[in-house]
């Protein structure tokens, strides 16, 4: 199907949002089972939860606005991909804490910009209700990023470095 | 090689933005070409500019640290690969416009994320001149992504559909 307007390249972006929550549903317990920082395992619990409201609102939009659920976003794929390959070269539990932190932040930041875009063209075509759901999502997504930054910046570097000078 | 320490990481984080620099001067010149708004030629034409500049300074930090120029990063390969695949789609200009702008943000937030960890991983090894320049990088990919948005939320979006409303 071409897509010739706004409107349709909407339903294009919701249905990339679709599959990436999807995704990231899917991925999310593995990083989890993988992650030994107790701070980090709850942000990552926290955000599979929030991921799931994200999908249901995507499915409450999708009953006014068509579009596709079963896409496959290929940005998000690519980014889960890589992450995977990467935590599995890892042999050191607070280095692959520091690598985790690392691919959810690609991840959140995936989500950001397309939050960040669905919400503007929604806005633009006057479909209100729709842009603020997705303002809504997207402000939650910059709180998690936010939350990544601080645990990064908190100390969890710093173990893996702290033991190996005392080692 | 497997990965056991946080410097390693750091390594795997700059051979992951060395390849996602080059695939992105790669691609560039096509979503250029496919543009029609003037203001977004001229900012996918500094974006292009800046990115060879930031694949110089990475090659300038491999010559102290060691890391692969030959990696494939498939975390920006899927959003090219996605980008490419969602404008071929479109035949409309106004529409391609809008959508190359979601595109080049996607780009811009995955190196806002990667530099972002890069230079708290330098930052955090001591590393403080590569720390600088990454960090350098960083910021000049958020004035990219904010001059889009500058540009969505300037007019850019409206122009299709004022013709739509004038036709």
């Amino acid at each position: 199907m071409p897509i010739s307007n706004l409107q349709q390249l909407l339903g294009h972006e919701l249905e990339d949002l679709h599959s990436a929550e999807r995704q990231i549903i899917a991925a999310l317990p593995k990083m989890i089972s993988m992650s030994t920082n107790e701070e980090l395992t709850a942000a990552l619990e926290e955000h599979l939860e929030v991921s799931q409201q994200h999908l249901e609102r995507l499915d409450e939009i999708s009953h006014t606005l068509n579009f596709s659920t079963s896409y496959t976003c290929k940005g998000i794929q690519g980014i889960i991909t890589e992450a995977e390959e990467g935590l599995g070269k890892i042999d050191d539990p607070d280095t692959r804490d520091a690598a985790i932190i690392a691919s959810a932040q690609r991840v959140e930041h995936y989500e950001i910009a397309a939050y960040g875009s669905a919400a503007a063209f929604a806005k633009e075509l006057g479909l209100d209700k729709i842009a603020d759901m997705l303002a809504e999502t997207l402000d939650e997504e910059k709180d998690t990023d936010e939350a990544l930054t601080d645990l990064a910046e908190g100390g969890l570097l710093s173990t893996g470095l702290n033991e190996e000078a005392t080692a």
